[in-house]
């Protein structure tokens, strides 16, 4: 199957958010991306190359549908500057925040897909319930988002919530604190172990931003990453993991799994 | 001052390693780099434009040299998007680990510009004292590493060591035990309070490949970030800085300051 082909032409438009939205399916490109989409039970079809298809057989085995294209039809297809040669095409995973969650992250106007994606990892790997995107943020497969993510999109749920208080709100009427990343914040995150150690919603900003007092406003409390060297703040994603992190370590203290 | 003039062209070749090397000079792009090299007494001359000259005056009023140039000869010397339209020519640093260094981070084959500099920010905000760039890292005046470091690059020494196992036993001889953040290590994190409360190098290797087992092997010991969730590894930024928070933390509960 060359570029020219319909179903990749048709493939192809998933690089625009809003031919994503309006058809409910996005690429996940690469072998860890496929994997954790065949894991997560989204996919519909599978592009590849010869040499990928001989090189990932353990992924064609499992896939519903694996379909062969020449290397220019696949670099097509991927925004990668080297493409790995598997492309699965993937239906919308409608992640909802579980009713029993202890530990979210709710991102608002994040706006750089791969800080987005960061974010979802560490998330993933603090052992979060769920991340939920909100107000303006970047959607969660845009593609630079599912890489970045290095599958973790596909093991918790991402869910959407354009207007960001209701994603705070939500929260809170879940039996969730919410609790917003904020470098003026008047809880310090290393004193603060008896607080994380409650069931919790991090509120995290912008990138450049960060967030608008009327929205850490309606958080519980604001909590800062002590600042101990002359750095003026820390990127979205490594405060991120700093304040997952700091929950996850507090919750098991508190009561050990 | 044009695009052509001779001192801009000369400039405008920093962006080679082997330049910067040779002449021990290289850019520091934007305002927060330029301020940070500015208070590190480090800087030859500032390259502005007028429009740059009229909202940085209290940088210009603090710069050795300040010299008038247009936008094109300004974005010939930024490797920025959307250049902020200062640029400051500055000597190396010459940093060296302090006597008395109590935290450090010693990165080994770190390849990715951005990542380095991410990596200093880090550093930089958990109070570390010193960062090493071991082994065929990248180096620290890179316009990436620079961008990414967000003035931190000015704030702690940034000591280059070609032989990253010489790195490890001058940390040793040093007085500071050398722990490796590896995702096999031994030791988890969130149960060592007491072992991260003494004098620490961290040890972190390549973004893609991690640490070689020889010299993971070298260290004192070799520490897990735990995952909690199904995500197979952090970054190497996220993963550094909590790592480096970790031992802040450890440390300054040990003996408050």
């Amino acid at each position: 199957m060359t570029r020219g082909n319909a179903r990749v032409k048709e493939a192809r438009k998933l690089s625009r958010r809003s031919e994503r939205s309006e058809r409910r399916l996005f690429l996940a490109d690469g072998p860890k991306a496929v994997e954790g989409a065949l894991g997560a039970g989204c996919v519909v079809e599978v592009f590849a190359t010869t040499a990928a298809t001989e090189q990932y057989a353990a992924l064609a085995a499992d896939a519903p549908a694996w379909t062969l294209v020449d290397d220019a039809a696949l670099a097509s297809l991927s925004d990668s500057v080297s493409p790995a040669g598997v492309v699965a095409l993937c239906r919308f995973l409608d992640g909802a925040v579980p009713a029993r969650a202890r530990l979210t992250a709710i991102c608002a106007d994040v706006r750089d897909p791969g800080n987005a994606g960061t974010v979802i990892r560490c998330a993933d790997a603090a052992g979060a319930d769920a991340v939920v995107l909100a107000g303006h943020s970047v959607d969660a497969y845009n593609p630079k988002t599912v890489r970045a993510s290095v599958g973790s999109l596909f093991h918790l749920p991402i869910v959407p919530e354009p207007d960001a208080a209701s994603a705070v709100r939500a929260a809170q009427a879940a039996g969730l604190q919410v609790l917003a990343a904020d470098g003026a914040g008047e809880v310090d995150l290393d004193e603060a172990d008896e607080l994380l150690a409650r069931p919790t919603a991090w509120l995290f900003g912008n990138e450049a931003w960060g967030l608008p007092d009327e929205l850490a406003a309606l958080a519980d409390h604001r909590v800062r990453i002590p600042i101990h060297g002359r750095a003026e703040s820390l990127n979205l994603s490594t405060a991120a993991a700093l304040c997952l992190y700091a929950s996850a370590r507090a919750q098991r203290r508190a009561s050990p799994t």
